[in-house]
């Protein structure tokens, strides 16, 4: 449950005398796993307070601020980094739809799929279709710098707004390697066009955030 | 694939060579695939385009929109119902954490557990804390209404905004029940915060959405 995200950082775990009644097991068994939470470094114990799941490591991301992955993980006192995992010029384009309403980029398009990473523990799968008609000869450039500042700096392009739907999933099989666990993990699938201007498609992007690892914040208001 | 929400609604799935290819199995295995995934009502084939995963039932809610359940849900064409679950007193108050906020009802509370439905299908359990203080006597009204309706109505209550985060989880075995299924499925855990005035608390929300029939949309700016 607490794989699952189910019980939630920073709350208490159920007690041995819980897990036996609430789960029909021997006290044999409830302090066996009670053992192996604390062995696997999932909880903390506070004396005289009970054991709780551990928070330090929720990243939490606002989702209606831009805000970049290196300056987010700076945020939460992380070290960022970045591998380029592919690359390559799409003639195609890219399309993709975003809460009922398809965006397109219809020239070609450089795609390219890098895993984010924060102190050594990969965090995010991202693809990026960038336009090549707003930022010719970016697959020359240093692709796992900020992609932001490449934007602003070597074609002084400012991003003005980004659309993304949010979904959950279970990451699938192939996908957890990238992460490290062999175990069923949640994430996020984030679907986002990002704007240089009014109606200005400069990218779009396909991400998988790790759903353990990442909690996302928002407002609303009437 | 499907199920685990990785291969969205409205994309095309794979051909049978593409599973032949990508996943080694013979022709037959590729083949049977296919036809479980037609059998069970997980695509639509679209002539000489392909087949796509069906995408009708996948609800959009705007994250920075205050909306209740039951006119997003008549937005996306359903028909909205719910089911109080449970009703109590709780004396001792509740608090909840926010992107690092804690934030506390410290008065007595009614605290209502509710199964939101659309078209006879449970998508969300709802855990929402009312203040008592400014909504003394809400255990004795219809629970089952919208609850926007009754605070506006009756304690003329103006909601001013939720602080919510969304954080991704694989629904538990025991929740999945209410759901109706018996195969894992993502979801989304909504711990919020209510506001009827600055930081005047009215309640607060802790609630599973499917997340295999919701998506979350935002529009994040600089």
């Amino acid at each position: 449950m607490i794989r699952t995200g189910y019980i939630r950082p920073g709350s208490r775990i159920p007690s041995e005398n819980d897990i036996i009644k609430n789960y029909g097991v021997s006290n044999t068994t409830a302090r066996k796993v009670l053992q192996e939470i604390v062995k696997g470094g999932w909880v903390t114990k506070i004396k005289g307070k009970g054991t709780f799941v551990r928070t330090a490591n929720i990243i939490n991301r606002s989702a209606t601020k831009i805000l970049s992955f290196t300056k987010n993980m700076r945020q939460a006192g992380l070290k960022p980094s970045t591998k380029l995992l592919d690359k390559k010029i799409i003639d195609s384009g890219k399309s993709t739809t975003i809460s009922g309403r398809t965006y397109s980029l219809k020239n070609p398009v450089c795609k390219i799929t890098r895993l984010r990473i924060a102190n050594d523990t990969p965090i995010m799968i991202e693809e990026r279709y960038i336009s090549l008609e707003f930022c010719p000869g970016i697959e020359d450039e240093n692709l796992e710098d900020s992609l932001y500042d490449i934007y602003q700096s070597k074609y002084n392009l400012q991003i003005t707004q980004i659309d993304q739907s949010l979904q959950a999933i279970i990451i699938p099989d192939g996908l957890n390697e990238y992460f490290g666990e062999d175990y069923a993990i949640p994430g996020f699938q984030v679907h986002g066009v990002t704007f240089c201007g009014i109606e200005l498609v400069l990218e779009i992007e396909d991400s998988i955030y790790r759903g353990d690892r990442y909690q996302f914040s928002v407002q609303a208001t009437p």
